[in-house]
């Protein structure tokens, strides 16, 4: 049975929350990251794949929807010690979500701890999480435009992982279109193009989450 | 050159704009579609296809976004008039937008006002926008656990279009669970599967349009 945590968003102060994340992450060396991305991109897919991968990276997932608990059940069958925040109907995580749910994962025995946010490409942008890399997924699926429609997720993310190549060419999905309009709303991130189905790419974002580690 | 108005969500006396807006369509015998679903689930390709077969049904469609003008030149290029509302980053639209912009459409030669709502399956459920009909779109990449996980969506649809069928085997959706979410959160609709790609399933949702003409 995983823990499922159910709390209202608190958005006044949330960059003091923020900051006392970090600092619960910091004074462990624990690694933070916010995952963001539209329903359906594939963040927990690509969890799950990247725990099963990376034994011997120790990963902590705070999962979290706007009802369900279902997220965080694979997670921890992947093998990942998991919190589930259901935010009632909110469409984004809060900072004091994360300050409040983060003590009961055991950060001593952790390399990473991975907040999947809601599924929503606009709210979530707007709030920081503590998280020391902020990772947007975009799905082959989704269509080639959606960096100029979403700009604000875009241009806060460190990285961009453009997920589900496997369909790529059956969905007519352009890079290009996605490389240009990158260039203009965040020139200085590059993405890492990947499937948690056919394996491709993965050894890129797994050189990444690597080299970040402390 | 589309018509692209900014507007701030007014969340206040919601229901009020919405049966403002409600009235305005009836008095012209006019049908309100508000159109809900994630970013990239193919809404602008489905009414773009829609109008260019449907040549008799004369629709105006009012686009939500929360930046680009992009999908109301896509409209317009498929033959229909079209409003382009900008949120400015705000999740939903709300009624007072709507109430402010449909006196720009001609309504005495229209059938249809669609209205495409913003990319996202949170915040637009909870907003009436003087709607006769609420259309869900549910694209089968983004996988078929999405009723459970985002009920509000499904809950308040009058139709629920399972989209992209042509790639359904491709990314291993399963109908059944959706099947058996949708029993469970909206027993009264029964969704209806289509692709705009290969065509599959059009002629029964233009069927849909038709039986609804007043």
């Amino acid at each position: 049975m995983v823990d499922i945590v159910v709390m209202r968003a608190v958005t006044s102060d949330n960059q003091a929350h923020a900051d006392k994340v970090r600092a619960m992450l910091d004074e462990k060396n624990v690694i933070g990251l916010n995952i963001i991305s539209s329903p359906g991109a594939g963040k927990t897919t690509l969890l799950e794949r990247t725990i099963v991968d990376n034994p011997d990276l120790r990963f902590g997932v705070i999962e979290g929807d706007v009802f369900t608990g279902r997220d965080a059940s694979r997670i921890e069958a992947a093998g990942a010690p998991s919190i589930q925040l259901n935010t009632e109907g909110a469409c984004h995580l809060t900072a004091n979500m994360i300050e409040t749910v983060l003590p009961r994962l055991r950060l001593d025995e952790l390399d990473f701890v991975v907040v999947e946010n809601i599924g929503n490409l606009i709210c979530p942008a707007a709030f920081a999480l503590g998280e020391h890399r902020r990772v947007v997924l975009l799905s082959t699926p989704e269509g080639s435009d959606k960096v100029q429609k979403y700009p604000h997720a875009f241009n806060t993310a460190d990285l961009v992982l453009v997920t589900k190549t496997d369909v790529a060419g059956a969905v007519g999905f352009e890079l290009s279109i996605v490389l240009e309009d990158l260039k203009a709303v965040n020139p200085k991130v590059e993405p890492l193009l990947l499937s948690a189905v056919s394996g491709e790419g993965l050894d890129r974002w797994y050189g990444w989450l690597r080299s970040l580690r402390r």
